[in-house]
């Protein structure tokens, strides 16, 4: 994993991945076991893990680096260098040039800003933004970055009161910057990417998503790869708002894809984000090449706002064999105001016997419930039309919503619900294209790409 | 579209696909609009759409055809023909040679015996099984049919109760045919295909599910290759229960997939049916060759036995941003007695302030609700040891189903919750593998296959 001189030193002090080691430098001294180099670090560092279970990057230039002989526990012999788990001095700081290219990153907790609690073995949200960056220093090559944290939350916990909050700090930092980078966790990441493409108004610059798979303590990690292309999205041309991650399991290139068209298929790989219904927007390479593979909005004047209405009772049903429509009256009797159906199929729902779901779906409907419909299949579009059941469905009041993904459907639900009251000009807002959520034509490439 | 004579015949006639024509055979005359050859239909057949909206195959050995110079609707000039839209005599009807080797059709509904009905100018489900026959001859070069039709419904309508029937039905034709194939329509072919994976004991047969996504009176239609692939399957050695549809977009060859490993993953694709964290059991060409992906169980002298017991107080929950966990008391109010979690990232529910999903869930599982997790991502394996948020989830009860899919996970909770009263067993059963359900290793080419 270690290249040039330091792999030179390791080869002649026999030392191996995993081995208790000591790197002496200038009034500096760090003992622990050698790391694995993360991907796209510092290639004059090693990556140690001391006794308190947190990694550090040490810049091995005129350090002495020795097997260690001491059996237990090496705590931290330089306590100053360390406080409150935040690394103060003498570890690799990223630098940034003020002259460079200015872009704002908004970090909100996730993996990306994690590390292995040793205690309990599990992973925790415990690093602060500068932590993050310290094994990234080419980020300091082509841009200045600014540090914000509105928060800091696991994004299986994120509510809309999040997005509204997160839209607005965007919106704040893409008056003074090229471009924003949003740090998030992955579970959710495709909601706030669909939230923040709704409640971007006049977008005039890139806002691009990004999240690590792979906490930073792993060789594998993918965070420091999807950060710096994200960076490349944050300084491009195009003024879209989307999710920058891996495009394939290699650290080769990310794919920045619309924040409406696009999901978590997967519960780790690293190219886990795939769009669906829609091909990327751009591969981006970390060094900066851009190869757009659709047309997308060019960097503009506009200035963005955030307009991040929203009502937060809406909810997802799905719907299968034996599926109870009770669940639909217990949303309509807690005054829920909009429903998202996943539908089986072109858009159909159990419409026989003691199963069916018309009679919940009328009632719902009558007492101003928006009941919508996206597909469960995830891929392809409705077309209730083609059956009976599905025209049956449309009478009850369904709103099937073409292409459009459930996550991305139920994301939107809230926000036109907060921009009105009525139902019928609601249901024309569900059907109307906002930010690429509906496309006209499906292209064969998109399934499962 | 058409070859041989026919084309010829058509050219000289300058007759195009969509012309009306005229088809006079000794004391029979079709008139109607002339439609493109189903694929693998029989290759003197034309096939013609009468003014009623329906189709026919007409063989046209020793019959004249013609551009019809009428231009008012043409109706069927024998009536006898016809009768509760039922293919009486006079068309291609596949007759079987009692001495080929016997396959059971079990007909349960869905688009593969339905046709367009003109009037309301949607698809509906009056076909008879004999009519889904019509046009593929092929099948009786290597088969003999026995068909059976228990009952007839869109899948989105099935219930448990429609599962039990089945596998019931399934056993029984076992015991006398080479093999089973159910036709089945496609929007819960999935959920009814981990049924009989978990229904059908001692299974030394093969049992293949099929359906069509394109009904028969289009040109694209898919469902007499799957049909004549299913009967491959039925005939082969792999006594395993599995769907059977077309592989790509082309007809060329379909899949046979594990019934636990399925899903459907389009709308309206022919090749919709994909595995999930698993490779195909086999492809499978219309011609009868088969290439295995993986191991199968072989053919064998066992007796196959329909275990059925079934509970049907379970169901599927979405967690999501924003979601309550009010839908879990809901259910625990009901009376349910398990419940499937789809999961964000690795195992994650909300945990976080008013939306925390804990303490429903402690209750729900403290009353006796087995309540367990898969992944929202479809691909992937959970992993809640990996964050403390996936702990706690831990904690509070959830059963973590590995890499099984949702929709199976639901199947199997309702079937292993019909098997035992004890909590502790059911959670054990959960986490042992009957079907396939779970896989050991997870191969990097299983995702998006």
């Amino acid at each position: 994993m270690y290249s040039g001189k330091i792999s030179e030193i390791l080869k002649r002090e026999h030392i191996n991945i995993g081995d208790r080691i000591l790197v002496e430098k200038v009034g500096k001294r760090y003992e622990g076991l050698l790391m694995p180099r993360i991907e796209y670090g510092n290639r004059n560092c090693t990556v140690i893990k001391l006794d308190n279970g947190y990694n550090v990057g040490v810049d091995c230039k005129g350090a002495k680096i020795s097997k260690s002989r001491t059996k237990e526990p090496a705590s931290v012999r330089e306590e100053e260098e360390f406080e409150l788990g935040r690394v103060k001095k003498g570890l690799v700081k990223v630098k940034f040039d003020k002259r460079k290219p200015r872009v704002s990153i908004i970090t909100t907790g996730g993996t990306i800003t994690s590390r292995v609690d040793y205690k309990t073995g599990g992973v925790t949200s415990l690093m602060s933004p500068e932590e993050m960056l310290y094994n990234i220093p080419e980020l300091a090559d082509f841009v200045s970055l600014k540090i914000e944290n509105p928060f800091s939350i696991m994004s299986e916990s994120m509510t809309h009161a999040h997005w509204q909050k997160l839209a607005k700090a965007v919106a704040r930092e893409l008056k003074h910057s090229e471009g924003v980078i949003v740090t998030h966790g992955t579970d959710t990441l495709h909601f706030t990417a669909a939230a923040l493409s709704f409640m971007l108004k006049d977008l005039g610059k890139p806002v691009v998503l990004v999240g690590a798979q792979r906490s930073t303590d792993r060789g594998s990690s993918d965070g420091a790869i999807n950060l710096i292309c994200g960076a490349r999205v944050a300084l491009s041309d195009m003024a879209s708002v989307g999710i920058c991650m891996h495009g394939t399991m290699d650290d080769d290139y990310c794919i920045f894809t619309r924040g409406t068209k696009v999901r978590k298929m997967h519960t780790s790989r690293r190219d886990a984000f795939r769009p669906v219904n829609d091909l990327p927007l751009a591969k981006v390479w970390p060094d900066g090449r851009i190869e757009k593979m659709q047309t997308v909005p060019k960097r503009s004047s506009s200035v963005a706002k955030a307009d991040t209405a929203f009502e937060e009772k809406v909810a997802i049903i799905k719907t299968y064999p034996g599926s109870s429509p009770s669940i639909i009256d217990h949303y309509a009797g807690m005054g829920y105001r909009g429903l998202v159906l996943e539908m089986t199929g072109l858009g159909q729902a159990p419409t026989y016997g003691k199963n069916s779901w018309l009679k919940s779906i009328e009632k719902a409907t009558g007492k101003g419930v928006l009941v919508c419909g996206a597909a469960e299949t995830l891929y392809g579009r409705l077309n209730p039309n083609v059956y009976s059941e599905g025209r049956l469905s449309m009478e009850a009041g369904v709103v099937h919503l073409e292409d459009m993904l459930p996550e991305t459907a139920y994301v939107k639900l809230g926000w036109v619900l907060g921009h009105t009251k009525s139902v019928e000009k609601a249901k024309e807002m569900m059907l109307t294209n906002y930010a690429g959520e509906i496309t006209k034509r499906s292209l064969q490439e998109t399934f499962l790409a």
